[in-house]
């Protein structure tokens, strides 16, 4: 599994190898597509600017319709980019043992737990025990991005009372969630020679500008949002700038830039009720425009969403 | 030539069709390479981290060894990008006309230039008059990135008592030039799950922290360095920041940000000397320490310079 480098839109490697142990185990998967058309109207559903035509969910249903409480194993097959690979000392997706640990991009979070779970079952099988619960395994894709491969399983009804979700953060029941967000913030500028920068607009100081912004409704997050248990942690709603982008000539003033950022938000906070937050502090005069009225004048900045749109949780145990 | 769309390292099209055009007007173009053995240890070539196997500079020699004054008529080839795309209302490399005015990448800068100077010979020549002074038609690469492609021809003895260039300044004595530095700054981070972005360092964050140290620069230069006639100018000494890119996932903390800028100094500064300018900013304790030492305590960001390393110029007419 390690050796199939599965981030975003090249997961096709690993769900071939993991559908082959599955059958091999005589575990059946089951494909499960993420089908827009089902799913698109779904509340929950993330959009993205890709398709879901070559990709799927497998999942393996054991003891359907039997009696007693129905368990559910899942884990995500997808891994998030390992670049830069010249920071790695050993290529990112040969994976390597030194000791006790596997290493290679994707053997913590979370392919180790996905095979655990999938061998767990076989293990019990070949220790003579049987299984005789209803249990469903789901290996899933997007857990990094969007969560529309385990909102698909969901949505198509392979669900059950509870869930072992074999990531690596030790044994801990899960009671809780933030929510969590993806948008890009888009600006663009007009371009002009740098020989006499200020006939033009330059996209990325624009662009720069509304980090603090965002810094701002961060900061609102944390001292007035703060539900329990999460008024008792230190820094709980984290905004994080992951990717910026702009220009393409060092000596042109930049005519466009972005930045992609994940924010999160307590639960109670309903998503679209937290975009409308994000939406305001970009896109809205009263709030950028204090600082920075004459410069978004002309044009505002856009802000587009995509990727993660989930709401948190807190379930009483 | 407009249809060509002749960005860095795209320049193929255009050499074949200007190529072409020299040898209809019997111009005998002659191909001057630019060849890294012979310029690589020229005080002004530039440095750059592509090769230079396949593009060349045109020269066409018209009556070499007569007596008199020689002339160069000089023009470039290469075009900026034309990105975003989507900010055009027509395509950037399909020309169009709008009563007198052509349009479309590089029509302005400087093809229409290069037309007129190679038409201009052959213009003269119908006329029935005759060209009898040595006169160097030069057509060049890279004149928007590094000036190899010029000094290339220079270095090779295609030079001259006089030069026209047919930018679109309008008719005008050029008699001093500002030096001209491009430069990428580089800064790692420590990528972590964006769940305690605290426990890394965030390379965008990092980054940006080393523009003001940059903006201090331009303003020293603006203040402290103007020989004339730049100190009748307002601002003759222009910082801008290009193109910018860091990050590679929105809930990644970001490993590595990077942006390359281009900044002007003043006529009597060596390359070297400004050079060294430039990373004290970045790369020294005393300057960028006074705001952000934590920050920078353990790895301090890089400073490399490729493309422009011309220094600035002023004759005496």
């Amino acid at each position: 599994m390690v050796k199939q480098y599965s981030v975003l839109n090249q997961e096709q490697g690993v769900l071939e190898v993991v559908e082959r142990q599955l059958s091999d185990l005589n575990l059946s998967p089951i494909r499960v597509p993420i089908d827009v058309e089902r799913l698109g109207s779904h509340p929950m559903f993330a959009p993205v600017p890709w398709g879901y035509d070559h990709k799927y969910n497998l999942v393996s249903v054991l003891n359907p319709g039997a009696s007693g409480k129905s368990l559910v194993f899942n884990g995500h097959l997808d891994v998030v980019p390992a670049t830069p690979f010249e920071m790695w000392t050993q290529r990112a997706n040969e994976p390597w043992r030194d000791s006790e640990w596997l290493y290679g991009r994707g053997s913590g979070d979370m392919q180790s737990g996905v095979a655990a779970m999938i061998y767990a079952v076989q293990a019990v099988r070949e220790a003579g025990a049987e299984i005789r619960s209803p249990l469903t395994i789901q290996t899933v894709v997007e857990e990094e991005c969007t969560g529309n491969g385990a909102l698909a399983c969901v949505e198509r009804g392979y669900d059950g009372d509870f869930v072992l979700i074999p990531e690596p953060f030790g044994p801990t029941i899960y009671s809780g969630q933030l929510g969590v967000m993806w948008f890009k913030v888009l600006c663009q500028g007009t371009p002009v020679h740098v020989q006499d920068t200020s006939a033009g607009e330059d996209a990325i100081e624009r662009l720069l500008l509304l980090i603090p912004a965002l810094k701002d409704l961060e900061a609102e997050l944390n001292e007035h949002h703060r539900v329990p248990p999460y008024d008792q942690m230190e820094h709980p709603f984290n905004l994080n700038v992951g990717k910026i982008s702009g220009g393409d000539w060092a000596s042109s003033v930049p005519a466009h830039a972005e930045f992609e950022a994940r924010l999160s938000f307590p639960p109670g906070m309903t998503a679209s009720q937290f975009m409308q937050m994000v939406s305001d502090r970009i896109e809205s005069e009263p709030y950028t425009a204090t600082s920075c009225h004459a410069v978004f004048a002309k044009q505002r900045p856009v802000v587009r969403f995509e990727g993660f749109r989930s709401e948190g949780h807190l379930i009483d145990v």
